[in-house]
């Protein structure tokens, strides 16, 4: 009799082991089939059981098919997605494709952590209280609904998070935004911070007209709200506390 | 001669073991003191090391400066956040805390999974492509700005994961929030994830008027944007594939 397959939706942090969570390592380890990018594989490679399948960008929804595919019979298939697989990962696609097809598989996503929370703290804290997420790629968002949630976000004076800022072919996506954000903010501090948790990481507050040169696609972009204390390569969003509870001000 | 102390922030994800990373496991397990909320400490208390500190809800800057004063006496010390520790938790605070009083303590974030990737797999995938965070507790945020926020947020079309959205004391702040949401998408369908993780679990879809009842100081909510397809307790935000890829349409 063949056994019940699983297809799990792998979130594996922003890259280094240790922000792994216990789930991820448990259903990697244990795994017959894991299936990815090899960007994401290189990251589990030493871990995952079972197979490992190689998967090129841009063909996530030949991937998704696979490995439901292989779950539906009866393999224990990991899908690997970068950070949280619901924060521009693949766990909308797994879900739009079962729901809308109607297949009956057993599948799960296993959250992970994001790259804006392990991106964070190292500026000491810039992304806290409230915030907007936006990415920059127009593959799959119209353009003008990008601008729109930019410009929002920016008159909402939230911290904003801003994934998949720029890669070979979107640099001007880069360019239109930053003629936004200046727009509201003049030429302002922001922070990236690219390759966090790997290798080449690189932690910087820049102003806004230098980070053309700066960002690429393995970068997060953080653009600070009114109350975000900026000092060097510092970034601290307050809660308020300061405020409240008369800290003492340096 | 006294050891180098450390102070981690240590980000215990939403609650169940298995979305501890596996850093945060460690300097736990390692620690000399573990310091925080009794409802957080519930949820570690058993892998725990050394001596367990727990302190009241509201007495945060005490806390932080007792684990700062503990570290800085050569101990290695972790202060327990929900969730991630820069989304509504204490990494802020200890951030302005030593930047603003200058002491010299070592100290690291450990980020966590926070309640929102945790919350959207169990609805399918309800958060996903761009979003805002917003808190509805005005106990550090003036009332006036997380109102505008709302509003920015809805304008923007973004999926939106408010936090906070009731306590005892807060009520009001849900039924004003509820009223302006109302403003620009009717009595819309939101999803409400109440003990993420923990027992008494409650994962449902339910219209907007009835979230009152529903909500307290440990829900998150969830606003789809115009895109999310609603059905029964389902929430998926697809990410344009369909749009792109021509999924067949159930």
């Amino acid at each position: 009799m063949q056994s019940q397959g699983k297809l799990y939706v792998v979130g594996i942090g922003p890259g280094c082991r240790e922000l792994l969570t216990l789930k991820a390592k448990k259903v990697l380890e244990t795994a017959d089939y894991v299936i990815g990018h090899s960007r994401y594989l290189d990251f589990v490679r030493d871990i995952a059981g079972g197979e490992l399948i190689e998967s090129g960008m841009g063909r996530e929804v030949e991937r998704v098919k696979m490995a439901i595919d292989l779950a539906q019979n009866g393999n224990k298939v990991c899908l690997v997605s970068g950070g949280d697989p619901s924060i521009y990962g693949l766990a909308p696609l797994v879900a739009e494709i079962t729901y809308r097809s109607g297949i009956d598989v057993d599948w799960e996503i296993v959250p992970g952590v994001s790259a804006l929370n392990a991106a964070s703290p190292l500026f000491g804290s810039a992304v806290a209280g409230d915030h907007a997420v936006i990415s920059l790629s127009d593959l799959l968002t119209p353009w003008e609904i990008i601008e729109k949630r930019l410009r929002k976000a920016l008159e909402g004076d939230f911290v904003i998070a801003i994934y998949n800022p720029s890669s070979r072919k979107r640099k001007p996506n880069l360019e239109r935004a930053v003629e936004i954000i200046r727009e509201y903010r003049g030429n302002c501090y922001v922070g990236v911070a690219r390759n966090v948790c790997r290798e080449g990481e690189v932690i910087r507050v820049v102003r806004l007209d230098e980070i053309s040169e700066m960002a690429d696609m393995h970068s997060l972009i953080i653009v600070p709200s009114s109350e975000t204390i900026v000092d060097g390569d510092v970034m601290i969003t307050p809660r308020g506390y300061s405020k409240k509870y008369g800290l003492e001000v340096r």
